[in-house]
């Protein structure tokens, strides 16, 4: 079974607070670290976050040009820097975003690696990482600037081999690797053994995560987002205040479960709270659409439960 | 008597980590706020700090552009646009900075009030603030970059009236602020009543403070710093690394320490310790030179002694 974590490093809205600081998680997924947002003092918060390393962090994804969302990028590359590291680090951005904070760099950070800046589109959604394990594809917001948030999705691992009936047809170990990626195997007579007689299918299934950063309810998005397993999704406002979250083009908390009940997903986390607010009041509005929904503080660590063929969480 | 308070907010440097912010301080002088520096998390740090208000900070110094000292800057403002600021903010920068950082704030920040900049000289002293009660000078660093420390000195207050002479005089209350100011007094038979008859000087002495950012030992501020009444000065490195602090341009504790005795200073505060370093033993290697010596720690707040002709402290 392989990890899938969360860790909230910040959840307030647009002003830090001595209650929150502003919008940063990182994830950890089978041990490759991915940061989301990067808000002033992200870098101070994940030296307090446990078992979080600077030196396995390689991908920072930046949903959009807001500096509660991106003010702390400069601060961690430069400390990155005078840390010593050398190991190319992949920055997502929107292409607004992009030329403003490469001349903000190359004047106030002293970068001996390598940047690869990779450019978001904020029209459409798009595979914008992908290894052997995992992709991740950008979600466009609906912002009022270029906004994306991000999708991470692990593959299904392949079948498990039949040991006993490779053993029984006496296929070579050298044709073993094909048969587990899903290729049949044919007899020395021609005869055509299925894959799915040497294979059978593993009980875990992939866990998938959503992060919607800041956003006017947006339909557009459900399609993509089906079923996802956990939906983050911003509720800076309360329904109460549905005219303000439209003029300021955030969400309401019972627009983020109206998502999340939408898309099927199985449990939603909040945050991005207007300081205007008692959270537990936002909370209830969006358990009131749907139940299953916990509200996000600063340190904490959500773990995706294991989900299996056998027994789904 | 009158307030004189320099709250520490960070005391690190260039690499923030759990025990210290990097380069900030606010004084507080007679209910006027100054910051100097402003790392990264400053706003955070300044809302924890009792007693300060962001409404009340009308001047922001800025010693030079490394990241430990300024990234805080866009923060800041952008809050302070957000808590809906409209007085003017004067910002104090050196010209190499200045660009770069007008180009962020108009990117990043959306400021409703008006942002006087002034430009610092860093090659000699200049006096950059002044009103009835005070003064500002920048004092030139030599750090590799254009930097800045900052001189803040009280006026001498003026002379107190004495009421019985101007009575006996039979002086017209018309007069009494002009005498207060140092006017001599002319009586209707052309005899001149000199200033000192009239007026005595008070008690109270003016105090100053000097706060040296990143520097070299630097006796080129020596003149300009002789008698302040509190020094603080960057000690980054241990007098054994000096080969390091002179590559890095900074100084060492003992230099530091030959600083404040070379000025004939009451106090030195000393900061921006490596994170190489145990802090007691910079703080030991800087009070064998100079015994009153103190050793800055993050939310420190020092209150200026009171200084009298009758009592100096």
């Amino acid at each position: 079974m392989t990890k899938f974590e969360i860790t909230i490093l910040g959840c307030g809205a647009a002003l830090p607070t001595l209650r929150h600081f502003t919008t940063t998680q990182v994830l950890n997924i089978h041990e490759k670290f991915f940061m989301l947002d990067c808000c002033e003092a992200a870098q101070i918060l994940f030296l307090k976050a446990d078992q979080l390393k600077f030196g396995k962090l390689d991908h920072i994804f930046i949903s959009h040009r807001h500096g509660d969302h991106c003010f702390g990028l400069p601060c961690l590359l430069s400390s990155m820097s005078l840390m010593g590291r050398v190991a190319p680090l992949h920055l997502y951005m929107t292409p607004d975003l992009e030329p403003q904070m490469r001349q903000v760099i190359d004047f106030f950070c002293h970068i001996p690696f390598e940047i690869v800046f990779h450019t978001l589109n904020p029209d459409q959604p798009e595979r914008i990482y992908e290894d052997k394990e995992m992709v991740v594809e950008s979600i466009p917001m609906n912002h009022g600037v270029p906004c994306c948030g991000f999708l991470f999705k692990e593959k299904q691992k392949p079948n498990r081999l039949l040991r006993e009936k490779t053993d029984a047809y006496d296929i070579p170990v050298t044709q073993l690797a094909k048969i587990k990626d899903g290729a049949d195997y044919v007899l020395p007579n021609g005869t055509v053994i299925p894959n799915s007689k040497l294979t059978e299918p593993i009980d875990e299934l992939p866990k998938s995560y959503a992060f919607c950063s800041d956003t006017l309810f947006n339909p557009n998005m459900f399609e993509q987002l089906r079923d996802v397993d956990v939906l983050y999704h911003e509720t800076t406002f309360s329904d109460a205040d549905i005219d303000r979250a439209v003029e300021w083009k955030h969400s309401t908390a019972k627009q983020a479960a109206e998502t999340a009940r939408a898309i099927n997903t199985k449990q939603l986390i909040i945050g991005h709270y207007s300081t205007r607010y008692d959270e537990a009041a936002l909370l209830a509005e969006a358990q009131a659409v749907f139940p299953n929904t916990i509200a996000a503080y600063d340190g904490m660590v959500f773990t995706l439960p294991e989900k299996t063929r056998s027994l789904e969480f």
